[in-house]
């Protein structure tokens, strides 16, 4: 097992609530590979790729543990009792979330359990899909005279409708809106952003599956966003991003597929005139 | 030269925008340490710790270009100029800021320079200090039932007066609002905030230096914030955390000094009750 000074060692009986990223193994932190490195056991969401439970050691234990949209839940109650087991039974635990443990992860949930129980735990930032799924596709979720604000929301509920949220508010406030899990309900969301006053011609970003070698970016604008969900691949997590910045895109990765985004509100605000 | 087939590489003349995460080494990524250790030229913000620096090649040449609040600025276009021409010249270069270089770090502006003279380049996103700071001082920034979104806002501006932002919106829209740089404005953004109709006893956190040495971690409520903000050391950079779940920091993180933040609104939220 590896030493290195600069880092913290996993002990038996500790829980460590890793992010794991994006997806791109690259983007996984140099903490989060020390302790799977260490781990005896990891409990993983199923959207985690194999090359990043491939860091762990060869004697690690696997149990995939995660949600997937449309498939039964694996209920929180159940995984913060095996959390508890596992670091009862004095064994080095990773729990792995992708994207960040704090970021609509229920990392808060986990740890709040582990706290209760007398379990000592970490967590361990990772890097979040807020904002790197935008910044694969070319987008920077804030830019200097485009957007000072950002802000991140689930989009998850039920069936098609947008879950509650004062949209007029988001809409209002953050100059670009991070929608995470919106699944089927972007045409809904789009309705409601646009009620608030954006306008339709604003440039909208669906990514699926970013950092993976399926990652799928299409642009479009708040208007057309049914008909942009419309053209991603089924089965793939999504997260959109609506907001002036996004019409950088075609600048910033012109080579990615999925269409043009319109420079919004104005070519000239890229230039800085503002 | 380490290769790793996982990871692309550095060639030269390209120019990658790297983000070192929130200051702890442990935080920067596998592609971050794996650019670094390529590199022959390092651009680096002056906030990136010595530790990180360390990564870079043994031939590898340092250029400081950060701004520091209170110092003299190297203005974003001579950045811009010495990109140029260090890729011109030929050298693999990296970039390195401190979070993620599209969240408040300019890389969006880099990145059309670089577009622009026909550089190629590559954004490596990081851990944001918006996630990871509030995560290493116990505070999730989302956690079902008390926060479902999530705002990271610029605090900064001149003087001591809020920087214009449509505050009401923003203070009803987020659940949770992180304030960038904000700097001596904390008073006056907090007086924003509940203007807008937050309560005087929401929980606030203040945290300096996030994952380094230094880190200070200062809870109080938002009505005692420009109280909280003179008990920090000074010199140091400070991200606010507004909203419920600075609630659970002493529930998460209890072994940091720094004080106590209420349960907010009540300790039953905690447990699910809504």
């Amino acid at each position: 097992m590896s030493r290195d000074p600069l880092l913290p060692d996993l002990a038996p009986g500790e829980v460590w609530l890793v992010g794991a990223g994006p997806g791109d193994p690259g983007l996984l932190t140099l903490l989060a590979r020390h302790a799977l490195a260490q781990a005896e056991l990891v409990l993983h969401d199923a959207l985690v790729p194999p090359a990043i439970l491939a860091m762990a050691g060869p004697d690690a234990r696997f149990e995939p543990v995660g949600k997937r949209a449309g498939r039964p839940s694996a209920v929180q109650m159940r995984i913060n009792a095996r959390l508890l087991a596992h670091a009862g039974a004095g064994r080095r635990v990773v729990r792995l979330k992708g994207g960040d443990p704090f970021v609509f992860g229920r990392g808060g949930e986990e740890a709040l359990a582990l706290r209760a129980a007398g379990v000592p735990f970490r967590v361990v930032p990772g890097v979040s899909s807020g904002t790197a799924a935008p910044a694969l596709a070319g987008i920077p979720v804030t830019h200097r005279n485009l957007a000072r604000s950002v802000a991140f929301v689930t989009g998850s509920g039920s069936g098609g409708a947008a879950p509650a949220h004062d949209w007029q508010a988001l809409s209002r406030g953050a100059d670009t809106l991070v929608l995470f899990m919106a699944g089927g309900r972007i045409g809904a969301i789009a309705r409601e952003i646009m009620a608030a006053g954006r306008a339709p011609g604003e440039p909208l970003a669906l990514i699926a599956a970013a950092g993976t070698p399926e990652q799928t970016r299409i642009l479009s604008r708040l208007g057309e966003a049914a008909e942009a969900a419309a053209r991603l691949p089924p089965g793939l997590p999504v997260l959109a991003v609506v907001g002036p910045t996004v019409g950088l895109a075609h600048l910033l990765a012109p080579d990615l597929p999925g269409g043009t985004a319109p420079a919004f509100p104005a070519p000239s605000l890229v230039e800085g005139a503002r």
